[in-house]
């Protein structure tokens, strides 16, 4: 019975932060600082400071700002070892004429400081790096350099340069349907769609990602893969394979870009399949073990050992900016080619703009997403990784910086967090260039 | 009703296991390796080789042969960082003669090789350091130099260790009353009981570490702290605090030595509140950090973040030699006295081994066991960190030798593991000795 109230409770406070995610102005980054508010202090911590994932830890705000850094504390994970290598040297020349830089906020014109763009965006952690040398690091609430946040779906732009990478060496082909590889794929909406399409986020496929709308198939999906609570008598899908298997077609693939966080996780299945290796294995074994990072990474997992390729990683912010930098390189870092040069001169010339156009996205209009990045084709080249609470990995060629970014925004949506985020990001390569 | 089935198979599983330890021959070594019966191989596995938590992943031999090396994979737990240093070199000077050592299988006198003997003891991987250089290595089962194996009893003696500096450094009193630093435990069994029996295990309570009877109050004590499933309907205690505010006594303290694991969970409640810190980020910033460890370790967890002192650290087998090393060092490991000199030889000299023999243990007769520790008082002065599934740390200070040792052995009890263990050991140190 008490089981079944906090349940009751659960979806009552997930509908509750859907609305205010729509409506309300949450606490802001101080008024739910983690530590302030003392999660899981104490030896026990008072119960009203209990973070479990039963009783929506891995969702509801401000709950949210103590446990993306601490998601395993929370649910099973798999680990993506840093390898025995040394760690790579990040040069530091950090510069104090940081915080004051002014911009202007999209859409409001308001001015603001970059270090008060640090509270408007919950950012839990940030680091800049400007020709390879960490010129700002910040850490705020309970992230530390050595601890890893989750990076939801900035996950994603490292599984689309896997597959780009696959399909460069001849592993895959991107013209060829993802049933082939995955016949269990035939009777879904992914039956007719090729790797490019999903590499690009243009299936059409019926799952909406409006984390407002409680019915939304994105729920379904993360609970399929156990990254929310089940509801009582749950009978959906068991694991995100399981989720695979029912998604539905709605309209034509290749024609319009449609963000989709299932078409990651399909390609992750393609991604285990084709290589014979979990999509962690994967990523430790093309990238991670390369980069010379400085702390392991970590997947949540679902109950049969599958990573969420969609949105699942945690890392460390420094590897995030290593792995930045990386990209920045053309590929080249820490002594060797670790992606290949065509494959993120691929994702630098970005994906279709008509296609992206179509999406309607009104904060970053005339980009496109190509191997599931983000390209803005604006006069620096930049592109990004970006998750849906303001995690982000931002590489601005033309400045040579790369910013990492972790955070906790209540609004699950980059339209909320970009305003104070891509002018403070073009404020800040300016201030660098000069 | 799916689940219900489900469960009563786990309950009978687990009682056929504690029935199997006792009477039936299991599986050997070989039949029963993880790589052969694949595990959680496939995208997805098929049904019946999916390892889960909730199927007893966790208990179940021959699972424990995966999960064992897989913790994280079923559960929620906390890192254990090796921190920003260097990794501590471990020199390489490996032997090709030490797999044909025999020795004489106590109790049987049967002649058995070493290398018989890894398959005996359901070895996952060893490593043994003679002079502090590694002259044997080997990888059983799925367990890998980069992975982590549950060490569960061998994190007692890290906790005792820990506890003996704490009192070295006057921030605990031995004499003092665990009660004075955890009022919650004056009404339990504990009420009356010093640091000192806690450390030496001499505690009178009620509680039985019996594995073959599901009634013993292990089963109650880790099924609180989310070790293993709880059954439907479950309505004990919830996390390890609540557990050990449960615990009664039974005859006096101080008298004998009861091996009772509940004990190292109650100085972790008391490490806890003494430094305001989890054992984790104790065992982390005293020792971890300081050994130059090739990986972090981790613990499991319960629901409000307690991790399970008495048997729940993870590591690597090499960062087990660090510490055995460090031990046999006298404190003092990669370029600093990590432990004091006087809590190493506070240990090495033993406990009471009067008391000691009042527990009745037949393979290990004429032992002590102080500050978590098992102390041989033979001729080498050999003392060693033990886990109830044939995990060791085994320091022999006369051979100069340490040998770590993880393994999944199918019985929950050192008695029959030590007769092809304990000789081989001693005849390894004679043979690195001539």
């Amino acid at each position: 019975m008490k089981n079944k109230l906090m349940r009751a409770a659960l979806l009552a406070s997930l509908t509750v932060n859907a609305a205010l995610a729509q409506q309300a102005k949450p606490p802001s980054a101080a008024d739910s600082d983690p530590v302030k508010l003392g999660w899981m202090v104490g030896s026990p911590p008072p119960p009203e400071k209990v973070v479990q994932m039963a009783t929506g830890g891995t969702v509801r705000f401000p709950l949210t700002r103590w446990s993306y850094s601490n998601i395993r504390q929370l649910v099973p994970t798999t680990n993506v070892s840093r390898g025995g290598g040394s760690v790579s040297v990040l040069p530091r020349a950090e510069r104090a004429d940081i915080d004051g830089i002014s911009f202007k906020v999209a859409g409001t014109g308001e001015t603001m400081t970059w270090a008060q763009s640090l509270e408007a965006n919950y950012t839990d952690g940030i680091v800049v790096l400007h020709k390879g040398r960490v010129v700002y690091e910040r850490y705020l609430g309970v992230l530390k350099p050595q601890g890893q946040h989750i990076a939801m779906s900035v996950t994603k732009s490292f599984f689309g340069t896997i597959g780009a990478m696959l399909v460069a060496d001849g592993t895959l082909n991107e013209n060829a349907l993802a049933s082939t590889h995955v016949p269990e794929l035939k009777a879904t909406g992914f039956g007719d769609a090729t790797l490019r399409q999903l590499l690009d986020m243009t299936t059409g496929i019926k799952y909406s990602e409006n984390y407002a709308d409680p019915k939304a198939e994105i729920w379904a999906h993360v609970r399929s893969g156990n990254v929310i609570p089940r509801p009582p008598g749950y009978d959906g899908p068991k694991s995100f394979y399981e989720f695979l298997q029912t998604v539905q077609k709605e309209g034509e693939h290749g024609q319009a870009f449609a963000y989709k966080t299932v078409n990651t996780d399909a390609l992750g299945w393609v991604i285990r399949r084709a290589t014979g290796k979990s999509v962690g294995e994967n990523l430790q074994e093309r990238i991670w073990s390369k980069l010379g990072a400085e702390q392991d990474a970590y997947f949540m997992v679902d109950t049969v050992g599958n990573e969420f390729a969609g949105g699942g990683l945690n890392a460390s912010l420094r590897d995030m900016a290593r792995f930045g930098e990386m990209m920045r390189l053309d590929g080249h870092y820490n002594g060797q080619q670790i992606v290949p040069k065509s494959v993120v001169a691929d994702i630098r010339q970005g994906g279709d703009k008509g296609r992206f156009a179509k999406a309607g996205y009104t904060t970053i209009a005339g980009w496109s997403y190509r191997n599931m990045w983000w390209v803005s084709h604006n006069e620096h080249g930049a592109y990004a990784a970006r998750g849906v609470h303001g995690q982000v990995i931002y590489i601005d060629p033309k400045a040579e910086m790369v910013i990492a970014r972790f955070a906790s925004h209540p609004v699950a949506g980059n339209a909320a967090i970009d305003p104070t985020s891509l002018p403070a990001y073009a404020a800040l390569a300016e201030h660098l260039m000069k």
